[in-house]
């Protein structure tokens, strides 16, 4: 029988000695310029050459920051552009991460209700049993979106447990309109993602979901930025695993971040994917390593760690 | 320049004489055997057996409904499952349906902020400029899920618009727990999917985003048993055309989906997936036509149509 995703991802937080996780969302353009030339070079049409570029970029940082942190987020809205080479793609790196032995988050955001739920929950949370794709691997959890309620966010559940797997439901984005709809507040001053997240909570806490760290195989994702109201999840919610994306380029704090972790250093999973990716952008990396851009993304996790380590004192 | 969505989805409703839309979930095992089993012996690996014969059925329903609906739906949910074969199946079908002269509504869902959601949308709203995939279309229009509010939704609507393209923002759903959450009530009895529609009328009621019928670019999805309450959304957003799943087997009646057509037919697009393309398994069909499983869909495509008419007079 598969283990449980929560107990997998806490052994890895703790042997890493980091929440830290990194989100990878490639964009061709941004590619260090050596692994950009090579393939354009290399005469392949377009298509073929960008994901393939982005296939190694993407493997290099795998293989950096593999002993350095628990977990990575692979965003599959910056592989749909290439169609199906970039399902191949990030299925592909899925397979890459997973011999690397970390814990795989598919960013995927999918949401809707019956069969269509159903359905997309074996797509990206099932390894695929046909023959022809069964050396393919699910990854270790994806998002998801909750927007449908209860029955919309079990399907997803379901198939997660029944593979080892988990999900992180979307409760509180961290962009300025999300407050529009999400604090939306009803007569008592419940807000729509006080709500969500209740349902969520409802559906994780169900015995049979936790697993033996204490923690639930459905979580949260709760945007770094999303402000001090948010808090009161972590309190209120304790078998949760909480998703927070924003780390770094989209201006949360490591504070803004840690709120989100248990008193022990548990229960959030702090992703920052631009300010690791692209950090030989930066420079403060790109002055001490020059054209060295793997030794910049590196450091920068490295930085990332202590930051957060300091700020958890 | 491309021509405007809204303008391309009247004419084609009127041409066609009706608001019903053909929505494809194909699930291999509820094909018709005929097709199953010459892919079964065909020597293929499961996995492209499957999809082959996916592509083949969903081929033959796209050639049988052309010349009798405006547009037909892809739910993606259900290719997704075959991973890149399953994209590219997805791909095809999109160009054979255009060859047919059909309007294609992607129904995706993809929702996300920044620039996940520009990424997404240009993989679903942009016709690929990359050589080695510049033969692709992309969909006429997607559905999108608008949890993060306008600036979630923004990024889809302004590549739609460049690319003469469309937006269905799913606004509420027609499962049962959506209420919990999208009925949700402020203190002067607003509701949550009210709130939601009113961020998306701002964005679609823009005047750059409406064509010369009237309607714009940016619609709703509304589902067909979302109950009586979500008529008044009808009155008050002149300009949005409507899609309204879950005519047939989801329960929704003619008249539950006419609700949202103005009095002279136009403003609402009216799908059916699963009574129209599995057909052949309803008695009514299969005892008439036996095997033609091809003259049990025309049927259901003819009897849906007569349906809408009467309940319309």
């Amino acid at each position: 029988m598969a283990s449980h995703f929560a107990d997998r991802l806490c052994k890895a937080v703790g042997s890493k000695k980091t929440p830290l996780t990194v989100g990878l969302d490639p964009v061709y353009s941004r590619l260090p310029a050596a692994i950009r030339q090579r393939k354009e070079s290399g005469g392949e049409n377009d298509a073929a050459a960008e994901i393939d570029a982005i296939f190694e970029f993407c493997t290099k940082v795998l293989r950096i920051v593999a002993p350095l942190v628990p977990a990575v987020k692979l965003n599959i809205g910056f592989f749909e552009r290439y169609l199906w080479d970039g399902i191949e793609c990030y299925c592909s790196l899925i397979t890459e991460a997973e011999d690397l032995g970390l814990e795989i988050i598919g960013d995927v955001k999918r949401g809707d209700i019956g069969h269509t739920a159903e359905s997309y929950a074996k797509a990206h949370l099932q390894n695929p049993e046909l023959s022809g794709l069964d050396d393919v691997l699910a990854p270790d959890a994806i998002t998801i979106n909750g927007f449908a309620g209860t029955d919309g966010i079990l399907p997803f559940a379901d198939t997660a447990d029944k593979n080892g797997k988990g999900i992180f439901v979307w409760v509180r984005a961290s962009n300025p309109s999300a407050a529009d709809i999400q604090d939306f507040a009803d007569a008592a001053g419940e807000k729509m993602y006080e709500k969500l997240a209740k349902a969520v909570a409802e559906i994780a806490n169900q015995t049979h979901r936790t697993g033996v760290s204490g923690y639930s195989n459905v979580g949260m994702v709760i945007g770094g930025t999303s402000g001090e109201q948010t808090t009161a999840l972590r309190e209120k919610y304790g078998k949760i695993i909480f998703l927070v994306p924003g780390f770094g380029s989209q201006g949360a704090t490591a504070a803004d971040c840690l709120r989100f972790c248990k008193p022990d250093g548990t229960g959030a999973l702090i992703n920052a994917s631009r300010s690791i990716i692209y950090a030989y952008e930066n420079e403060k990396y790109s002055q001490q390593y020059g054209d060295n851009w793997e030794k910049c993304i590196e450091q920068a996790v490295a930085d990332a760690k202590i930051e957060l380590a300091k700020a958890a004192q």
